[in-house]
């Protein structure tokens, strides 16, 4: 049985991750890499990773994508590019009109009806007639603030109100997260930043917020976000960022799903740089007030980066078996590790 | 457009509940009750629920399955008479038959390929016939032990070992159930009643070990039990039983598996009356070694008997939208509440 064929299109820690990853499950292999970034344009993945290559076949990372994907020349692409749908719509397109099924990281794309539903349309029907799947995935959303509270539900005879809270700690991640959490800056830098758009926050409360109501069936007619200054008290050093005490270790982003005036579902997403200098404990929290109460806890929380790498590797199966169009996390068996052969989860 | 109808096969603890359940819903009825029990038989559902009828039609519980049954009646029987497979199978046969779909209180038909697979090739070939689908589900086996630890490995790029517990109070139980457990019995009597199998325990741990192994690609060759009795050093009481210190107030069921000789799944399910009384805090937990490491818990525990009315009742329309054959909770998308109009979900 021939192996399932991976592409990947995105390079970054996401994509560079997948690739690692990957190279350790049996059954699957990376036939193309595309990235734009110079320092890996043309060179082989192995070198790049830092991995040796063995007597496995050599993969040049291309700038181009039309150098990396020809029509039906892999089952899968991992597309590790954007957080936006609209910015990540054309690549979707293209790959689908190629007759490859994708894997998309962008956070709107964990749930693209959300925002953008003229866009999931138009993808459904790409995806229909070339005969492929599209699915965005990642570890939130996509897991940890909307599929596994779903999946939680079920235990439920009746379902009255939810609240997930995911506390993290952003000490890990290098300058472009600093900059998009706020890390470092004025509570004055941190205001202006959330004005004017530029302090990014979480992207992903409204893909949440509507898939767990789309699950149970609420109608949310109204969607709130906040976004505080998290305000340290002390002095928080890491590789990447400094805060001065009084200055900004991160930011709180709060959504709200309301079903008529009635606020529904809560979501509390705090993410800062050393959150235990004062005290606080990372984790992964749901409560779900309904028939019966859940409480649920996971700590410390679920990391990010590796959780995200391995729902979309996870994920490639229950794509490639699929029926075709666009889907979500919804619509397809429960995601799960891969620890034997990808080929005997493949249904030819 | 029509209602779900639904058919209740088991008018007990589970059948009544949902029952219940399904009255307070949208967009689904009950068509018919079978059940044995000579205090429910000819009586109307909504007498024995002590319910008001309204102006819903008049269901009254009937002793024969023919009386209840006949072809395409309705879209799903919830079939809850049974643990194992083998006392299940010529009612699941009968209702398939008559080309209608089944979800199964029974515990093993949470995976019944793990003890039963000619009997899962049979039903298999049988729902196929017939275009309908066969699923056994409930809160463990079917969610806590299984479902949900696979789900959370999703999110693992590599799973090395996994321990799920669940630590749970069987105070609101009745005699059957303490008579199953050993509860208020000796040491000495607890010992012989696993012996000679009088002792039931928890049915479930080689379901809950098979359908882990399954999905993410472990080859189990070895599945372990134990039994022992949790010796109270208090005395305990309860509406239903009575246990003196130094004899037994429940049962702790152990489960292990095997990949070669590795110890790869382990399972613990200690089930007392009146846990607190030592201090012993109810919850689920698991703990997932891998990459990254998860630990989870659910404090108090999800309760049984609500938890399993409710994966029933919530997986119909999954069932109803499935392909034909035999499903686990592997093959279909994530169990969710339903709190809008059922029919919304039917896929026709």
């Amino acid at each position: 049985m021939e192996n399932v064929k991976v592409i990947i299109w995105g390079f970054g820690a996401m994509g560079s991750g997948m690739a690692k990853m990957l190279l350790k499950k049996k059954g699957v292999e990376i036939v193309g890499i595309c990235d734009r970034n110079e320092t890996r344009v043309n060179k082989s993945m192995y070198e790049v990773l830092g991995i040796e290559r063995g007597d496995r076949p050599e993969v040049i990372i291309r700038e181009n994508i039309e150098d990396v994907i020809t029509e039906k020349c892999a089952d899968v692409v991992l597309l590790a590019t954007d957080s936006f749908t609209k910015n990540a719509f054309d690549k979707i397109k293209f790959c689908l009109e190629k007759k490859i099924n994708v894997i998309s990281t962008a956070e709107e794309m964990a749930y693209p009806m959300a925002q953008s539903p003229e866009l999931s349309k138009e993808m459904d029907r790409i995806a229909k007639e070339n005969g492929v799947t599209v699915l965005g995935t990642g570890i939130n959303p996509g897991f940890i603030m909307d599929l596994l509270v779903i999946a939680l539900t079920g235990a439920c005879e009746e379902v009255h109100h939810i609240k997930a809270s995911r506390i993290n700690d952003l000490s890990p991640f290098g300058p472009a997260v600093m900059t998009e959490q706020g890390v470092g800056t004025t509570v004055e830098e941190f205001n202006k930043g959330v004005e004017n758009g530029t302090l990014a926050g979480h992207v992903g409360f409204p893909e949440s917020i509507n898939m767990i109501a789309d699950a149970v069936g609420w109608e949310v007619n109204k969607i709130e976000q906040t976004k505080e200054p998290i305000v340290s008290n002390v002095y928080r050093k890491t590789k990447y960022a400094e805060v001065q005490p009084g200055n900004v270790a991160g930011c709180r982003q709060m959504g709200y799903g309301y079903v008529g005036n009635e606020l529904k579902i809560e979501m509390e997403h705090p993410q800062q740089i050393l959150p235990e200098k004062e005290g606080v404990e990372t984790g992964d929290y749901i409560w779900i007030k309904g028939i019966p109460d859940i409480n649920m806890q996971i700590k410390p929380e679920i990391p990010g980066g590796i959780g995200t790498i391995a729902m979309c590797v996870n994920m490639i199966p229950h794509v490639i078996n699929a029926d075709s169009g666009l889907k979500t996390m919804l619509d397809l068996p429960v995601p799960r590790a891969i620890m034997g052969d990808m080929r005997k989860l493949i249904k030819r």
